[in-house]
């Protein structure tokens, strides 16, 4: 007998399935999943919970007419299963390949790109208000986990939606997890209804409430508080919503295929946004990622047989570790050391001061712009706050870091990790535009560590510095070389690395090693280049550029994020006005275009960034140089 | 007999007055209010509606070791006069004089910067969080009014404030209004609580609740729905914010003293967060401001007697007026375009289109990044979604820009209003920084017109442009002068308004009618310089600039923007690594630093960008290449 899976070819496929057949079908998918993830690396929890809410959504929906935004999207999994592109995953997040999100220009099933968290609701109400105004009859969904609930976005959107007068399906899946164990008053409050309701639904709980309700009443007469409570939890579930103008269904059994189609489709005759609450779990039917589903968020290839990773045993000190070992280090030297993650504790490497100084550490759930703010406030009291966000999701505190942080010179540190090309995540994950962002702020400090001892020389810099300090450094691997170059880190200056002749490359971070290699490829060419580890981008050091401009006739600046509005572009800028030198500069960085999933190195090489695209550009232009004169 | 308010001179007098003098000086002050902004120009109705809370949380408070930290920041009027800077208010808003504002620089009892939305609980989580760890004893208050509160930032702090297990007082100033009437789920829901209550307090409620419980739940047992409408809102006032784990007290009358204090003082005792539901009224006080708030929003100098502006009469046609007309006319010619605003619909110019349109037409409430995405959303559905917010704001909605709506290449349009020196109200609303963040943002579109009739023009290119388009203009009186330069709207292409010789200004927007001026004061020296309007800053016309690199040794780029990141760094860096000519670029526009409250012309003068200062350094590049050759 053929597999099922067999006959998921093309959208919609799955309703020629038979309803006898669906938890076959969920099977198959969740091997065929667990094995290809296996091989490709992916995200695998998120996926696996998902299985029968997507196969649900699709027997509700008629694609690609119908419309699902996937929040975030690493869930979207299942969904490229049912539309048809079940053979790609073979290329899942290679480069070329498959992206592991949704992809307008992937599928015409895929109605939104999305990546970053909380977006869902936003656009499925745009979408909603682009069917009614065009009166078309499309369905439309947005599936959001209560992680991405705790973004103030999706609140606003909530808040926004309450007015619609037609259907948009809000399906809140729920389970309890952003990566990590998810925080905060909402995952209190739906952990409440779920506990309390044990799945009964709504109208079998307000009928039992109006049956004993006399009794609770005379019980509990002199609480008032635990009155309240019991009629919210057990009583009113969803209520919270309710009372932001949306009707809520649930919570429901998200494993249970029947269930949701029924609930799908009463939600769907409601003319205004319904919130389906359901209920899944993170890893589901895969036992390793069941047990520890924050692991198996984001998985290297691993051995099915056990979810060992596939990679090598030694793992190198990545460039978090180092962050991590520093940051608890200081915080144990210093008690106004604090740390605040926006639901990344693990990923942002803050688990080990978390554990040994519990009071000092903040995760605030999905929530970058009160992340920001927030620390700006234990700045504003004296503390010293570190902020450890991705460079990619520190894009949503833009507005914080410039009016909250910038404008009261208040003594934030940013640990920006992720910065530059982050790999198979692709376009929604690159951390490509804080430098440029962060270049035009007033009263920043950016900075980039060329290795694994500066970054813990940098952190210990901010923590004492009187205002805002932003340090940067790539995913992964630590660079361990260069070690030798010890240069006291000082406010705003660089290091010079190596002193040759004709040209200097003045390289911000990752991209000292690269010049370092650019140094090595021209030296074959007979060219001995100067080398400087600029570590301050913002401000950069003026007194040693002016000295490098005056004794070499090309300054390349090298830096892993996009040259419009970066530091290169600064410092030519700054040259042209202050100098009549006639010094040329040349800024290596990356174009101006968004930069899709694939290994680190082939993007580098791709986007013009590598040693070898570097030490090209540079030998061109001396060539051009010498047909001159 | 005195005055009262003669004896409020520094912090904490309000103490040393009579308690049932109370009236008497909150009527002084509202005068005091009045007589000044009318004056000086202002804040108004926010400031007249917050006297007696101001008044309560002052009598609750040791000023500066307590802190209060006043939500947006326009209504800290009063608590400037009670903390001893009543006689500043003659320099209210003006150059040198004192900010309308919460400003650290300018007091003690100030302890956080606000001016944009929703920021004020993260603040002050963290800066309770900072007296806990620092086991201070201070008071902490966020003021927050109903608006702010529909910023997603806001839901994020009160989920993160939730889990603080120590005082924190949050005061919902509920006057129904963010600058125009409030909208969205959560107004609703405040409105029902106001309603329906009565102002009884909670436990008056609650215990009306359990002596009617039986009755209600018999009459009720068929109608689910209603029964729960029943028990929401006269039942349990401010459950929305109990189940999020923030404590409820209110609604309080906000314009009697003494229950206020009382409220307050039981908050205080709490060990977790509070929320204080007060409301009041807008305007408070004075007829004028009262029967129309929006207007007395902020205000121009008037006329106490009827509250009529003491401006001439005649208003010239603003940017935003001219916008308005337009975005009405191209709405009535294609049936896909729609607006939207982000709670100021009045303020964007798009009070005409809601009207003609309102199916069109969507005020989100304070939520500009709920703002973009819905319109990106919008987008993906086939509309022509028109976005109008100012300059400051949009920075809320960075990530959403580039994330969005650049990844995906959406036909978005922005109308970024408010663009470039805004004035009077300061470094929190300068619009000085939307070029150089959109300038990095692949697939993005920058245009800014160079008169009013530019504008139409821009904006009928914008709607029907494949992609992001961002029209930026400024605050105030439209220019119409140059209308004879009419070349047709064309993707990236720039516009020739006088060809001459040696050096050539390349303006952007507001910076044409400059660079007229510095083109007339030049030709006094005997300079006849070329004049070219940038219209697009991304792409810029790359064609145009090379020629004009070609013919010219001098290219002068003018934006009203921060140079690093901005569109004369992207000109200057496209030069250089193009091409081999040797042409000198120099970037006219504003510093790296933030430019505080004053009148536009003043602060262009100052940070030289005015035509005087422009000319003056054109001239001494001049002089210095005389010089050397």
């Amino acid at each position: 007998m053929g597999e099922l899976l067999d006959r998921i070819n093309k959208p919609n496929d799955i309703k020629n399935i038979d309803a006898k057949d669906y938890k076959k079908l969920a099977w198959e998918i969740r091997r065929f999943l667990v094995k290809n993830v296996s091989r490709t690396g992916g995200h695998l929890s998120s996926n696996l919970g998902v299985v029968e809410l997507t196969m649900a959504l699709h027997l509700c929906c008629e694609l690609p007419y119908d419309q699902i935004v996937w929040d975030v999207g690493h869930q979207s999994y299942t969904h490229k299963i049912l539309t048809g592109r079940k053979d790609d995953f073979e290329s899942l997040r290679q480069f070329g390949g498959m992206s592991g999100f949704p992809k307008r220009a992937e599928s015409n099933c895929d109605v939104f790109d999305t990546g970053h968290s909380s977006t869902s609701i936003s656009a499925a109400l745009g979408l909603a208000k682009a069917r009614d105004l065009q009166h078309g009859t499309q369905k439309v969904f947005a599936v959001i986990g209560d992680g991405a609930l705790t973004g103030g976005m999706a609140y606003e959107a909530l808040n926004n939606a309450s007015k619609i007068k037609s259907n948009l399906v809000i399906v809140l899946n729920d389970n309890q997890m952003s990566i990590s164990k998810n925080v905060g008053g909402m995952a209190g409050y739906l952990g409440n209804i779920r506990t309390n309701t044990n799945y009964t639904g709504l109208k079998e709980d307000v009928e039992n409430l109006l049956k004993k309700m006399p009794h609770i009443g005379e019980a509990l007469t002199g609480s008032i508080r635990g009155f309240k409570d019991v009629l919210k939890t057990i009583l009113i579930p969803g209520m919270l919503f309710e009372d932001m103008g949306i009707k809520y269904i649930g919570p429901i059994e998200g494993h249970n295929i029947k269930k949701m189609v029924s609930a799908f489709k009463g939600a769907l005759k409601v003319k205004e946004a319904v919130l389906v609450h359901v209920c899944t779990k993170k890893g589901k039917g895969y036992m390793p990622a069941e047990k520890d589903p924050s692991s198996f968020h984001g998985v290297a290839p691993f051995f099915v047989r056990d979810g060992s990773s596939r990679m090598i045993a030694v793992q190198k000190e990545t460039y978090t570790d180092v962050f991590s070992r520093n940051i608890t280090a200081l915080a144990e030297a210093c008690d106004s050391i604090t740390a605040v993650s926006a639901a990344m504790p693990s990923g942002t490497g803050l688990m080990a001061m978390a554990g040994k100084f519990p009071d000092r550490f903040f995760d605030v759930g999905i929530a970058e712009e009160h992340a920001v703010t927030f620390a700006a406030g234990m700045a504003a009291g004296g503390l010293r706050p570190v902020v450890a966000i991705y460079s990619t999701f520190l894009q949503r505190a833009y507005d914080q870091i410039l009016h909250d942080v910038c404008l009261c010179r208040l003594p934030v540190v940013f640990a920006v990790d992720r910065a530059g090309i982050a790999g198979s995540d692709g376009e929604t994950h690159q951390g490509i535009f804080d430098i440029a962002f962060m270049m035009s702020m007033p009263g920043m400090t950016v900075t980039a560590p060329k290795n694994s001892w500066e970054l813990g020389e940098l952190l210990k810099f901010a923590v004492t510095h009187d205002g805002p300090v932003a340090i940067r450094y790539p995913r992964g691997e630590a660079y361990t070389g260069l070690e030798e170059y010890r240069q006291p880190v000082k406010y705003g200056k660089a290091e010079w690395i190596t002193r040759g002749h004709g040209v200097v490359l003045l390289a911000a971070g990752s991209m000292v090693k690269t010049a370092m290699e650019v140094h090595a490829i021209l030296k074959g060419y007979g060219f001995d280049i100067s080398v400087v580890n600029m570590r301050f981008l913002k401000p950069f050091d003026k007194e040693l550029i002016k000295e490098a401009a005056a004794s070499h006739s090309l300054i390349v600046t090298m830096e892993e994020g996009v040259v419009s509005g970066g530091a290169g572009q600064a410092v030519m800028e700054w040259l042209n006005s202050s100098s009549t030198n006639s010094t040329k500069v040349c800024c290596a960085g990356l174009p101006d275009q968004f930069v899709e999933h694939g290994p680190v190195n082939v993007l580098k090489e791709k986007y013009g960034i590598s040693a070898e695209k570097i030490a090209e550009r540079i030998l061109g232009i001396i060539a051009k140089k010498n047909k001159e004169s």
